[in-house]
């Protein structure tokens, strides 16, 4: 936070690595926070990126790595050697440990592997990497505090000294009995205020949430957020303490959650940055694109055969945008209400009732939209009928648009799939076909073309 | 965690409710944590949910207000005396009671702050309720452990026993100097692993990330992210220790912000949720429907304008959606993409630049639809100048669609306006209305009607 990396501070650091002047660079990135490293390292080209990673000690790079752009991160490690890569592997936690080892190629997975120096950490690592994405065991950490019931206060306050050095950051304190069975928790807080003759049996909290290692990852973001935990213990069938999860991971997460939820509404399928290259960028939106052509050729031919009507009633044709875009927007609203209401896990009452709200909404809406149009065709002067044609299809549009927005992700979620596809260019472009059909259809029956 | 919250459970619960069997209530209800009886609460008509909030004990229902719905806060709080509410502010930190007291009518404010029995918690929470909304300061919370450099180990070890008794987590304890200046911190772990005849001065960590009482809440959050921290200290300009946030309340906020987010880019103001009632929807939906409505009168009275070409070229107007829809797609595309890197900060480079990709960009995305829309014409027998027409239009619509998209969030940015607002239905109907009018305005110039 010292130091502001803007564009004169990027050329400077630049200028020394290009003049080799190992002993500045040392000295202007020493007191740099990783995370500052990294951001720096993903500002320059990747012959100084690998230059400065190699000349920073390991500690630091090692954090780093982890807040680097993933892009990034891949050319970097490319090129490093198995050895190097071991180093920072060594620095690292056994849960980032194992997502840098995933990512790289097979051949050069076994051969990091046997660089680690401390056998350990390697163990860990290895049973890591086991775990399915998408779960517990593949977003948990094998560093945790762990104490025996049997231990007195002041043996377990020994014992917590010498595990403490390995753990970043200890939150609470897990307490196992003699089959490593985790039987409950001791917050380093009870701990300090607790006299010495006790044993940790006497002052253990025996209630403990935890997750099973297979556990879906969403579930136990879910319950982390709910119940405000800063870690929770990871166990096997037989409630084994296999790992712990922390809050930071689970930041992580949420942020990530959003962000794909929020790109999805917008049509770009998952993990486009605003300096992507125009290739990745054309890969996420294109699809996107495409199905929206498809949609607008429909409506064209959806059109085309009302064409009769084109002579007589020509504000049919100029109105068509209109109830589009409205079926649209009125979708994209109703889904997104469900879409986050899912994600948040409070969707609560009978599908009937939905209904019945999600029409009187769409009513309520409906007339006064419909009543506005009507007072802009009063003043323009419009046929009497063709005014109401639009205005009742207004109406109706509406109540189906919102309706399909409403249970099209409901569907999908009961059917296991994203919600989240459902919003965006997928509801607009249905909603606009749907809705062009129906006002078509409708202006035929009132006006009789 | 231990019972399901389902239909049955809810029923159970407003039997016993309604026969006033309080024992069984207790019973039921005493293992539960108070994230799940608020959750119950949250169920339960207003009578009941009253009867269960003073039936169960201060401990377990100031925990649970935290998690109420707001609307359900409000009415129960009102159904309660200042002098229940005082006993549940009793229960919380002080950050959580002042944001209850802050939701407070005026009148009742003072009412409730009186009758709080420990006078320094009030004066606490006094100062907290004083700082602006969005500042650090009304994040923050007044309890955190904090000890003196000139302190011995083992005094510091007895002091934070009694000082941690208040405060739920400790994270890391705070070390001042004697004008309670913040001068670095000591992590309990290295409290735990140091020897007794060194002094507090002897083993702290002078370097320590803090936030000004008068930050942005947005910057805290930020930097909390970015230096993965669990807390942080907050001082004042000379840099006396105020207090402290804490990572549970970022969580909240992030999950607020892409929330909020998510609901601007679907054209739903603030907050609403999938079970609000059908007057607060409208609320938050109509103002974006009505917006669309505009939009598309201006798009057909565009369309009315050129209606001498209706005769000679009706596929220009069955062909207006399409080009409205891309029109949309494309802008809420580009728009999302710069909401997103805006709200991570990482928006790099000159204008210039984007400028460049982004028409880069779009004329690869162009060219591929023009290629398809040019195929399906030339499939259905279109006249050739009409195919040139829609596709050489869509291609230039998608890069005004794109540069409007891309620009108007970081102008928006530069003016201090909240960019996401620039998402959704606003981006949607402005590109509609230019796209429509580009569209028709090339037509003219190539067909020449």
């Amino acid at each position: 936070m010292a130091i502001e990396i803007n564009k004169e501070f990027l050329e400077h650091i630049e200028e020394l690595i290009i003049s080799g002047d190992d002993q500045a660079l040392l000295s202007v990135l020493a007191e740099e926070h990783p995370a500052d490293i990294a951001e720096i390292i993903d500002q320059l080209n990747l012959k100084n990126a690998t230059y400065l990673f190699k000349l920073l000690d390991s500690e630091t790079t090692a954090e780093a790595l982890m807040e680097i752009d993933d892009d990034d991160r891949e050319k970097i490690l490319k090129n490093l050697s198995a050895e190097e890569i071991a180093e920072e592997i060594d620095e690292l936690d056994t849960d980032d440990a194992a997502d840098i080892i995933a990512e790289l190629p097979v051949e050069r997975k076994e051969e990091v592997l046997s660089e680690i120096e401390d056998d350990d950490h390697a163990k860990d690592i290895v049973e890591l990497l086991q775990y399915d994405e998408g779960t517990a065991g593949s977003l948990m950490a094998k560093e945790l505090v762990k104490v025996k019931e049997t231990w007195k206060v002041p043996t377990c306050v020994s014992k917590i000294r010498t595990q403490a050095q390995e753990v970043t950051r200890v939150h609470s304190i897990y307490v196992v009995d003699k089959h490593d069975v985790l039987i409950g928790r001791l917050s380093l807080k009870d701990l300090l205020v607790s006299s010495d003759d006790l044993y940790i049996s006497d002052i253990y909290i025996p209630k403990l949430d935890t997750v099973n290692v297979k556990d879906d990852v969403e579930d136990v973001v879910r319950i982390m957020q709910k119940y405000d935990l800063e870690a929770i213990p990871v166990v096997d069938d037989k409630n084994h303490l296999l790992g712990r999860i922390t809050i930071d991971d689970v930041v992580d997460i949420i942020k990530e959650e959003a962000e794909k939820d929020y790109q999805m509404a917008a049509g770009i399928t998952e993990d486009v940055e605003a300096d992507d290259s125009i290739f990745e960028k054309t890969k996420a939106r294109l699809p996107w694109l495409i199905l929206g052509l498809l949609g607008g050729l429909a409506a064209a031919s959806i059109m085309g055969g009302f064409e009769d009507a084109l002579h007589s009633f020509p504000e049919l044709f100029y109105f068509t945008p209109l109830i589009a875009a409205m079926a649209g927007n009125v979708g994209v609203q109703s889904s997104a209400i469900v879409v986050q209401g899912l994600a948040n896990d409070n969707i609560k009452g009978s599908m009937m009732n939905r209904l019945v709200k999600e029409i009187g909404l769409s009513l309520v809406n409906g007339i006064i939209l419909a009543a506005l149009i009507f007072l802009f065709g009063t003043i323009l002067h419009y046929q009497i009928d063709i005014s109401i044609t639009i205005a009742i299809s207004l109406i109706i549009v509406i109540i189906i648009a919102s309706l399909i927005g409403t249970f099209v992700p409901l569907i999908l979620d009961k059917k296991g799939i994203d919600p989240a596809v459902a919003t965006g260019p997928f509801i607009t472009t249905s909603n606009d076909i749907f809705g062009i059909f129906i006002f078509f259809y409708i202006a035929k029956l009132i006006l009789g073309f």
